[in-house]
């Protein structure tokens, strides 16, 4: 089994069954250790060794994130005014505590959710935050709706023991990584990653295999990485989804890793799930 | 690896690429092998042998489901004011043909989720079909929505060569199945897992393992099965969520699954991912 992906492990202790007792969670604003997470500019605000900054209850914050050490923190829903680009706040990762990083992943994509979900998609009324804040109720058509936690699969596709990696044009230069698409409605991991290799690189996949997975808050996916065997190594790449595609071998792929300026390519970064793929297949541990 | 459960695998070919194009699906519209999905008090109508109806396109079908051997494929939306009790249709699977099924799957997500979706999150405003069916777009904000598939994890977890299986209050009468729950915002799918067997059976695990996914049109889940290890079989059932949970033999199990009087327990239908569980976990192949 690869190692867990930044972002995935043990966070708080969500105490989901509370959520539906409002007069619990309202009693626990009053406990005396419970604290509120402080934001900056649409994301958790971090200190100078890349810890979540938390500060005393201030009035009703509506997210109750669950208990660390039996203390209750909770959220504000950030200033709604915030650009919603996806990826503002990625540059926070090489900061953040890896401890700390499964919390703020739930808090980010939460209040990404809620940011861009006030209105009832059913009637299109306000909605309300509901079930310290893990879901919005419409009081006009009484609908209630979950956060979105949206799949996608990311895979290395194998071909006699040379990998595939591709260029996004929004990636910085030099960088290659593993394909990713969105799982559709009505398909499963495997058809999905079958389907993206085939409509960004026009490569068939066989033996689809699950490796790991990882919450990812830019702006709510559930990142599922996985691996295939490709029947062939001839590309016909998807020119509107990839700037480029290439196969490379083991010694360029450990290059790559090991960084410095004989690296064939720039490899994802330490946070991103594609990264822990590629360690865990040059550990060779498949 | 496990077999794939009913409702994965290859259905029609998408042609994700066209959707981007108007003008290219306008055109598939007047292809002389061009159909259109027969829809049925909101579900895609069965003929007697379980095989999905087809009719002649009529007006202006928003849903591109794809190409069935290069023949185009369409849908209208079913009637708005059909119930939205997301299991009404789950009697068809008992007839459904299991070629159909991937297609049934996709078609009945996706007009599950254009039936709640409606109107702009956003803004509130009526939203309209937009990529061939694949998004709406608020005509007001810009803002572009997508199909939700939301990540359900369920899971066999084990303790000394037994089974936990549980049941929940809408049963039939002897059912016993895998616990299930959705995968939340910040959270891996071991995470889940995890999370999931804590709060309804108060059971620690560890070596969670992926096995097979499956999507659920029932209305639109991405069905993630797993097998974890449980740390003791000392329970603690949260009735809120079940009626009861036990561990069964792998001798209970084979006889539940061969049926007949002396079975311990009614297990799960074939079209359930529960079912690829649990004939897996006999068979001994993990």
């Amino acid at each position: 089994m690869p190692p867990d992906p930044f972002f995935a492990g043990e966070g708080l202790d969500r105490a989901d069954h509370l959520r539906a007792d409002p007069a619990a969670i309202a009693a626990l604003l009053g406990h005396g250790d419970a604290l509120q997470l402080v934001w900056d500019n649409g994301a958790p605000s971090l200190d100078e060794r890349g810890k979540l900054k938390w500060q005393d209850i201030s009035g009703e914050p509506p997210l109750f994130l669950g208990f660390d050490q039996g203390a209750p923190r909770f959220s504000a829903l950030p200033d709604g005014s915030t650009p919603a680009n996806a990826y503002a706040h990625i540059h926070l990762l090489a900061l953040l505590d890896v401890r700390d990083a499964p919390t703020f992943s739930a808090a980010l994509s939460l209040a990404n959710w809620h940011r861009r979900h006030g209105h009832c998609s059913v009637c299109g009324r306000m909605t309300e935050p509901n079930r310290g804040g893990w879901s919005r109720a419409c009081p006009n058509c009484s609908a209630e709706h979950y956060p979105r936690s949206d799949p996608v699969v990311i895979m290395l596709a194998e071909h006699e023991g040379r990998l595939l990696l591709g260029r996004q044009p929004q990636y910085p230069e030099g960088r290659y990584s593993a394909l990713a698409g969105f799982v559709e409605p009505g398909e499963s991991i495997e058809d999905a990653v079958a389907r993206e290799l085939k409509e960004e690189a026009g490569i068939e996949v066989y033996d689809v295999h699950y490796w790991c997975s990882q919450p990812w808050p830019f702006p709510s996916s559930l990142m599922i990485g996985a691996h295939a065997t490709a029947a062939s190594d001839q590309l016909i790449i998807d020119k509107n989804e990839l700037d480029d595609a290439r196969w490379f071998s083991r010694g360029e792929v450990l290059a790559a890793l090991a960084g410095g300026p004989a690296a064939p390519f720039q490899p994802p970064p330490k946070w991103a799930i594609a990264r822990t793929l590629l360690d865990h297949w040059v550990d060779g541990l498949k």
